[in-house]
């Protein structure tokens, strides 16, 4: 359980209020410079261009006496009221000297713009920056950053060029140079945001903190992040989790190919790359997965815009057939579920269009639709309280004008008369569409150039508000017996090996999970003694690293009775082999219970170093590395968790009883609590491979088990 | 071979050329009006604003003198030249009349804008006016279609709004709506087209057609399609295949989610959905797919505008670790190699950067980079002939100028000193930025807003590049014997119903593949003198629909070695099911020959409507619907098709010697050639199904055999 005390310990009040950060009252510029091509020149002349009162903004320079009209003051102790934020830029060697200087002065939060810190090897400098603030406590964002991007305060502490839109979105990025790039491009699509924070080497304050902050800041309705890696995987889930719940968090996690994984020994751990643990954190925590910055902001603009829905079904009213064709597509591949429009609803639509358009869903409203045909048939969709979303497109023709759609969309909405519901848009066509684009998407209909990004959009508040609507499930615990397990890891792990085939058989069964019982034999009475133990009937198999077909070389006999039969076939299989493999080495002969071959299901975890613990479930054998037919998810599990989890995968179907009975799904579940148990119980315990498991209509027995340890 | 004969006898110069349809000297405009509401005017407006010359514009009208200046024709046999192109705006009633006049003037083509046909029921109506065109040789564009435009002609012969852009892509829609749609939004993106073809309900001339004139026309080098479906699938592949030797071709298809897979009995069948058989056309015949209509012009314009790379080492040249990253992940996700940068490389690129920047690949040139920077890199790049295609990326920045960037990188690739070669861009940021991919677009960089755009885009090319240069192999036969497999089908088809099993095995055998021998004896006597004709050792099996696992209840004997064990095992298998399973209808006992268990893969054959026999390779066994690792490709093959098909499989790892020896992966493809032969040889097999096909270290074995035939 060590991971997750760590975790609590984390979430401290130490850190609980970034408000003097992000949203200052009074700045200072640390290095304000009057010469234009300086970044403290920059940051100063855009404070002031954005908004923020002139008279809160204190520039510091001991050599100039003011600076774009403001007073300049030698030192930030020389300023006479209390700064909130005092905005860094001075070269990386003058930082600490400034840094303590703000600690005299009780500066509340530091942003530290200069970079030259741990990017370029300057670990102490850093250090030393964060111990200062840390026993002064202040709170210090950066180094290497661009700053910070305030709407609501109207605070462009930055070298951005200008401040984004006013808008609904925080973006937090690890990426400086992104930062840029990106506002910029969001204000060329007038797409608003409330925050931008960019968070460089994040020494102190991190994208854990900022998503705390945001979590709770009322001009903030969606949290959208650039990341490149996260610092502590178990942290940031538990944070996530707790903040998913109210408001939701859109990552573009960039660098999948980035990482070479590593050289990894168990089944379980070379399935489990780095990269799907990502895909894993985030979706148990509810943290929606953007796969390019165009989406990053189309998710963030839908979740931060659209009301919850109360339901599935989604109607498409569109005035073109190709349009709704693509938006159809698009809802299959995105999981949305086109509703079947009764027969009463369609006879209302039809008053808004032509004998030739359609009622079915895509809703054709034809290339005629107007304004009034629009306004019509969406209040048509809105009043009916079985629809509860709606995709609207439009394709450009000759003789409509689309912002006279657009707004006739935008007042049937904004008329309130019918219960809110989830609604983008698509309109495809020129700049007469763009501009009705981007009135949809100011008045909370996201509208996108083309009906894929459109559907994406609604399907990642389809995808958040099931996660939100999800039962968490119960925890599952099982009772192992703890203190033999750790007798036997603890001797593993003395001797610096892992454990040994039946070591980790006997570890799965103190754990409850049912095991194929078997030794390995060096003589033939070892053997009988071995086989009273585990009891009759048992197989016998020659172990050699030679040999790989065994019933070939006839090294193998099944269904072995009594002591009679297995002092027959000791000799027997000794001398097929001597016979057929003369040249394979033997190693003993393994005497194991006989167990029916079952439906093959592989169980396993492998401790991932930034995120703990992950369980697998799949289909197993020898080829579970070619099919990939697995799901995981990341420790403590919940009985939900479990569920899911195997339902994502193929052999569930087999379970379940493709093309025969249906086998024993429960004692597979208990397996996986085992393992989870397992996880949490031993941090020690690095890997676990449990393939096969066989599995009965009653029953399963894990034919194979691997612990794995760490070294 | 009946589908090839049809597709050879199509390819006939009777529909060869299009030009007076496309590239008209003198047009008609029957049924122009002076309302302006009208499409009988706006059409005959635009052609006149599109810049085509006035007096070769000839407006047809028996109700008045002039319309926008140009004298008014009663008749179009009243215009005193010859007419290569009318475009016919009367309602659909006076269609056959203006037709047959038409006819008279010997008119070359026509384009029948107005709708009322097919697409409302009326079928005669569209038979009638096809058949008058046909008679006097007339092409006929339509009917209801949004018209053509035609930009080295000037020609606006349409009620889209305005001309595209000129440029080097031609586009041919299905749909009119989005025709006008997507147009607006190229000139929005500033993306050139060649022409613009509505075909509607193409009575006539149709996409195949259309492909054929664009391939040998000199204004066009990319044809790209928006399309719901394919008339002909066969003569559409023959067309594709030809054409994309020399000019590429990007098809969006829409309606995947649309079609609802018919009730398919076999196994293959099942498998092989209708989209799926589409997306097999596409890479058998070399057609690009695009997934929505951004793409659609993003792999039209990179596809028009590259040259061919001389290998695959692909280098990304940015300003910013971020969009460096993004781009490494797009690569990866695309199939594009990104090159290792050798030292001597590194050590040139160093030059253009500070101490921090990177040489590995992302090259990362800080956001310190300014134009000359850009320049010297990608020269340097551009000299280094192991470098086969360059991504640029740039992140705005706030002290450089994108412009400024694009005009460095266009003239350095202008200047030609060195081999030009494949470059796509992404420019992140603001309206300086979309200034700054305008105009690298415009001068043959396609350039994007996000670099996964960027990438995709140069991944087209690669596609394209590949399947060009790809051997196509040879076209694999095999001499079955088709006489003695045509009585045992022949047989069933009278009979209507599907081969037997034992005459589906015959066929195969007859055919080279090898099966196992199996009989249904209805007595002891009958399994005895099968077993003598198929040889010991054998195999009894009770044949009974209610007995699922035949082990359990000892249904099964395998290998019976001679006429004594098979006496007596004949009895004991029936005498075990009497008791374990007394309720168990039985229907004989199948004798067959006994064979080990191999690697078990399947091999089949679903003949689709559209696109004819789909050969199916992949995992065997039950549970071949459950994982579907299949890979299909239409007959007829080549031995590459065959190679390529089996590698797409997880498979073919182990017939390669996944965890144990090579198995023969030659006997399969002979099996795959067979069956190729059977569905070219027998139209009338509908469906194949060869699962499991046993496969050992040397040669394989057939073990079920299934045939359908058409019903």
């Amino acid at each position: 359980m060590k991971n997750l005390i760590i975790s609590k310990q984390v979430k401290s009040t130490e850190r609980m209020s970034l408000q003097h950060l992000i949203r200052p009252k009074t700045i200072a510029v640390i290095g304000a410079s009057r010469e234009e091509t300086k970044i403290g020149h920059m940051v100063l002349k855009n404070i002031i261009d954005g908004g923020f009162p002139k008279e809160n903004v204190f520039p510091v320079n001991p050599n100039v006496d003011n600076i774009l009209g403001l007073k300049c003051y030698p030192s930030v102790k020389d300023i006479p009221v209390d700064v909130d934020l005092a905005v860094i830029v001075v070269p990386a060697r003058i930082v600490p000297k400034v840094m303590k200087e703000c600690a005299e002065k009780k500066v509340k939060a530091v942003a530290v713009i200069s970079s030259g810190f741990k990017e370029v090897g300057n670990v102490e400098g850093e250090r030393e920056i964060v111990r200062i603030a840390k026993e002064a406590g202040i709170k210090l964002l950066g180094p290497n950053i661009v700053g910070i991007a305030d709407t609501p305060m109207k605070i462009n502490a930055s070298f951005m060029p200008y401040l984004p839109e006013r808008g609904k979105i925080a973006f937090i990025s690890q990426s400086g140079a992104l930062a840029i790039g990106l506002v910029t491009w969001t204000k060329l699509k007038e797409i608003g945001l409330s925050d931008v924070v960019s968070i460089g080497n994040k020494a102190d304050v991190n994208e854990i903190d900022l998503i705390e902050f945001f979590s709770k800041d009322p001009h903030t309705k969606a949290i959208t992040l650039y990341m490149e890696g996260i610092e502590d995987g178990r942290k940031f889930m538990e944070v996530a989790k707790r903040v998913t719940k109210v408001k939701p968090i859109v990552m573009l996690k960039a660098g999948k190919a980035e990482r070479t994984a590593a050289a990894i020994k168990s089944h379980t751990g070379s399935l489990a790359g780095s990269d799907i643990a990502y895909d894993i954190a985030f979706k148990q925590c509810g943290v929606i997965r953007a796969e390019s910055f165009p989406t990053l902001f189309d998710y963030g603009l839908a979740l931060a815009s659209l009301p919850d829905p109360k339901g599935e079904n989604v109607v498409i009213l569109t005035n073109g057939g190709g349009a709704g064709v693509m938006a159809t597509d698009a809802c299959e591949q995105y999981g949305l579920k086109l509703m079947d429009i009764p027969s009463d609803l369609a006879g209302k639509l039809k008053k808004w269009m032509p004998e030739f358009g359609s009622t079915l869903n895509p809703v054709d409203l034809t290339g005629m639709a107007a304004d009034r045909d629009y306004y019509g048939s969406l209040q048509t969709l809105l009043a009916d309280e079985r629809v509860h979303a709606i995709i609207i497109l439009y394709c450009h023709t000759a003789i409509t004008d689309p912002l006279r759609i657009a707004e006739a969309l935008v007042k049937c909405k904004r008329e309130g008369k019918y219960v809110d519901k989830p609604m983008v848009a698509a309109f495809i066509g020129g700049r007469e569409c763009d501009t009705a684009i981007k009135h949809l998407t100011r008045y909370g209909i996201p509208a996108f150039e083309n009906p894929e990004r459109a559907v994406a959009a609604l399907a990642a508040k389809y995808r958040y508000w099931r996660y939100k609507k999800r039962p968490s499930g119960a925890f599952v615990k099982v009772d192992g017996n703890k203190e033999k397990a750790k007798v036997i890891i603890e001797r593993a792990l003395r001797e610096g090996r892992a454990l040994t085939p039946s070591e980790a058989a006997e570890v799965a069964h103190l754990y409850d999970i049912p095991v194929v019982k078997k030794r390995i034999a060096r003589s033939k009475e070892d053997a009988l003694k071995i086989a009273e133990e585990i009891g009759y009937p048992v197989v016998l198999e020659v172990e050699s690293p030679d040999i790989v077909h065994k019933v070939d070389v006839g090294a193998i006999r099944l269904n072995i009775q009594s002591r009679e039969e297995l002092e027959k076939a000791y000799d027997e299989v000794l001398s097929n082999v001597k016979k057929n493999a003369p040249k394979a080495r033997i190693e003993g002969v393994v005497v194991r219970s006989f167990v029916k071959q079952g439906v093959e299901v592989a169980v396993g975890m492998h401790r991932d170093e930034l995120f703990g613990p992950m369980i697998m479930f799949g289909s197993g054998g020898t080829l579970i590395e070619l099919y990939k037919d697995v799901a995981f998810r990341i420790a403590p599990l919940t009985d939900i968790d479990i569920d899911e989890m195997m339902k994502e995968t193929k052999v569930i179907k087999v379970l379940e009883g493709f093309r025969d009975k249906p086998k024993d799904i429960e004692a597979v579940k208990k397996v996986l609590a085992s393992v989870n148990q397992l996880s949490l119980d031993f941090d020690e315990i690095k890997d676990i491979d449990i393939n096969p498991l066989f599995v009965y209509e009653k029953g399963c027995i894990a034919f194979d088990v691997k612990i794995l340890l760490r070294s």
